[in-house]
């Protein structure tokens, strides 16, 4: 099977970088266009970008030419790791322009008729893009992700509202360095600190999750009957979102019953095989003191959301602490497996 | 004025050695016996104890002999900072001997007979010790205040829980590696890490809680009547423990009502000038990113507690954050402004 | 007396922010000009400026306006903590202007009519300036102090060069992150990291150590006679240049008698009780694992250079670790020093 | 081919568990006997072993029994990283018990009759052993690899001491914290520090490198004829010691020539194929700023040298950075290496 030509807006940033490096030995899609700001545009990839995975740059990778964020010449299927501050018109143009942009970027996650999806969660959501298409009079489609924070809450939270019905949650996140980018969090701010503030992301998690957990009914997302709430904090890791979180449900359930809800969770990805899918979705961890960012963030290529310490609470019923890959399973690796689902379903043919 | 003579048992750990540093230039009190473990016993306190503070040991400490953990020739005020494995059998031998032991340790902290205190919050429960002489038939007495976590919490609830009462609250802590003593942390445990997992600690905050904030009736302590939930989390940060909090109040009032009551928050430390007390016990921070623990945990000498980012929860009420210094405030500091307190009552005469 | 009056040019800085700190209670000089790039000037320095230093900003600064970097209305003596990619002209504007300008700019150093000065070890460069304002038609000056790590490394080796006389000089720096400014450092750079480079600074290393340690002979200096190697690393500390040192001394002498060398050494600036003087310009401490700049890097408010871990060298003749805080005592209170030294020379009348 | 069985004193270490990792998919060796300290002893490694290593716990490994350090059971071939404080005489009890003791700890490095080796760079000293043997009387024998920080400026003098021979040397290191075992260094100690000062490593670094690139004559390892002076740092990295080294030579060449003799260096481990060889054993990286341990450390799987920086030296004649994964490529990969190359020349048969 010929590989699938990709290209990659933003690819000299920390998620674009993740997108070359997950995207190297991908039996699907073969990364063959660039495209970063002006200041990179007419490089080679090699010099234009400031590696910074501990992973070395792709060998293909070094000679392709950076491109400006342009549609002419790109391929099909396009992935998006712009800044927010120009993303909205650039994804839009490659829309415009007939193409299938499958989009890390925060503009268009809320927009109504944009499919905001993980394709363990709702994977039906995609059917979105038909309307899209015809109201916005596209060729081409845009598809988002979540917010890296949400994605490991909604992984967390998906089996519980399937099984037994959300009421509350709150969430409190210590999220790494890594999610602002690079050069991002200056050594200065986080050295040996807590940084309990992040712009924006708080109002992303509490709406994006319930876009996510919501209902397609007749062509929109119902949002989720839950209420959220969280509190979004910068600590001094890496790689990883490690998550406090407590819920409240519908139904009287046991501790039992709810890590076995997790552990038995499997869906359309790992029905499907999609290349980039954890075996495991969740993986749930019996030890006291995990997950941790430094030891579980890797687990299954970093695609699967680990949880531990679960236990009742005091205020709502249950509480735990989850853990999910903040530029893997939380941006790039998220990415991927939608563009996976995507050429699934016939999306990219 | 002569300064009072005081002892300190388990001089040489993180904790006794604030206490060293917060008394010596302490207006009432003078550290002039100091005692630790066997291992330390017999040797002078300079080459006893691994000084770990960025302030220097101070000049007097460093001739003092180490004593062992035995009444004997010990000074009537005793402040006590012993590992919980041994400090539980030590401060009653002390408290028999006669000796006033003003504890950090947590072993009698819910004993029904011992004050649990918080000068600015539950002063009224000092009163227990009455029946704590009388029932153990003691001439000493046990007293003691809380956990490093527990204290921010509490020093931010008192003024809502006095002003509309509580109905629920859920803290998420990120705690400074100095709570856990010295060696303490390792570091390959923590560096570029989280552990989401301090033993025993979410109980403590969720019981010290109810009992700091509870109504003394009869004798007794009533447990406030609200739920708490903790999650305990550790991070790479050196003092000051970081809380996001959210509450339900049994009334309904503004965030700006919130705010003042906080504000104008001043009690019997302030009214009576207590030499440790701070001038302002709670401070609320504007900035959209602050407290932060590298930036103000010494905020007042490191005895107030810092407050910011209040804003409407869609979960509970309010959540907000707050930020306490572990070893003055959560330590130290407290076990010192409660025997201010007690001196100031007469309880040292 | 009156205190004088002086303005600083890049005052939104981590240097600048420095100088405010130290200038605070300074009982000579006053900062009531403010000057900084063009995105602050008009503003109120409150807002202009992202305040990093732990201690809080003076009050008195809060609503200085912030000038732009031209010298109308700018007092005499004006420091400059500017970025070196405009501070080379900047400067030269003031200095033709007829102000005094006392820079930590590394620009002008090498220049042979300019002072490079530390007050305790070449005091006498200063006359320099009489050349410098006659070649130039200059009614003012420029005097420059050395690179932060230049600073610890002559401090310790100028009470040497004078008692022993100098032949080798080995330095490998191990220097923190605020030596790099605000953002500075990417975190993702230097978590868990060592950059073992720092663009251009082992040069100057090299040239300002036989600067600062050169005779002033007709009018010129002469460098020191001596080879000097630097090693330049990036470590993830706050603040506070380790440096590891190997030297070769033109003269036979034990161990003793080197630190005694060092902790003889007193200078100008001690017999003339300079405000910001260190009483002990050196500190030499015996403890096997000292200095360390977590615990010493504010030893005598930040302007001492700490030593420790002196023995002899298999290779040259002795080694030893060097400290010295780098925003202090390698910058802000470097030029500080140097404007006191100064006064007390009749420059400032 | 049957894999050989190994046995492992200190099982559960640092080392150990890097042992057990680098055990797990081994085309020659398989762990199938550990030992450790009498606290772990009877238990099941998976239960006494707290594992921190990234990559997970090997399944074989997590049933097997934990045996006492006594030969009884044991195979023949045996890999020690026991603690230096009981190591001495445990590993002549197994020798003596005919055991072919590859160790990684201090103790017999430096006695005469045993080989201290480095497969690249020394593989000639293992005919020491023919003397041990029969000196001592044992059937078995012990054979050692040096210190992790000795490891990786050897790699680097081998190469230049063959062509061009060394005359001095002076490194100065940067040593990551796993290299103190766990729990190994406090959290309070290192975090935001530079500790200078690790006991009797530089001791080592210089006796150490001056036995490995000695010549064995008659049967004696005549010592290195250069000088060799270390400065030995601990900083805040999880694996890999970074050295900024510096060395004169005794013939006149030039960078490129140096650059060449790293780059063209190869060895018996590489001829022979030897299963943990290196590729290429140094890796020499043109960027400004290379190596670096969070990015390099892991270069040919933790087995090569990573040299960057190269340039000359005032004075000496050349500087440079070398880079070395400190529990691979200096303890752990080592000892394997050792056991390969002994395989290799019969000594397992």
């Amino acid at each position: 099977m010929k590989k699938m030509e990709v290209g990659i807006l933003g690819a000299t940033g920390m998620v674009g970088q993740r997108f070359l490096s997950l995207l190297e030995h991908h039996p699907w899609f073969e990364a063959t266009w660039l495209a970063a700001s002006d200041r990179s545009a007419g490089k080679k990839y090699g010099e234009a970008c400031n590696w910074r995975l501990r992973s070395p740059m792709p060998v293909a990778a070094r000679d392709l030419e950076v491109h400006e964020c342009k549609p002419g010449g790109a391929p099909q299927l396009i992935f998006s790791s712009l800044d927010s501050k120009v993303a909205g018109e650039i994804e839009k143009e490659f829309a415009r322009a007939g193409h299938v942009v499958v989009s890390n970027s925060s503009n268009h996650r809320m927009d109504a008729d944009v499919p905001l999806l993980i394709p363990e969660v709702n994977p039906d959501h995609l059917a979105l893009v038909g309307a899209q298409r015809k109201q916005r009079g596209w060729s081409g489609m845009i598809v988002t992700n979540p917010n890296c924070t949400t994605v490991g809450l909604v992984m967390s939270l998906a089996p519980l509202e399937r099984a037994f019905g959300l009421s509350k949650v709150m969430m409190t996140s210590m999220q790494a360095v890594s999610g602002a980018g690079y050069p991002g969090v200056p050594t200065l701010d986080i050295l040996g600190n807590v940084i309990p503030y992040i712009s924006g992301e708080e109002e992303k998690v509490e709406r994006e999750t319930q876009k996510l957990l919501g209902q397609l009914v007749d062509g929109r997302v119902q949002p989720g009957d839950f209420a959220v709430s969280a509190h979004c904090n910068r600590v001094m890791v890496e790689d990883g979102h490690t998550e406090s979180i407590s819920v409240a449900l519908r139904q009287k359930v046991s501790l039992g019953e709810l890590i076995e809800a997790w552990r038995r969770f499997r869906s359309l990805p790992q029905e499907r095989h999609l290349p980039s899918a954890p075996q495991h979705p969740i993986v749930v961890r019996d030890e006291a003191d995990r997950p941790q960012p430094r030891l579980d963030a890797e687990t299954e290529h970093g695609m699967a959301t680990v949880i531990g310490r679960v236990r009742p609470c005091p205020v709502l019923e249950f509480k735990y602490t989850a853990l999910s890959h903040n530029t893997i399973r939380g941006a790039a690796g998220a990415a991927l497996l939608n563009a996976e689902l995507m050429r699934s379903e016939g999306y990219l043919d």
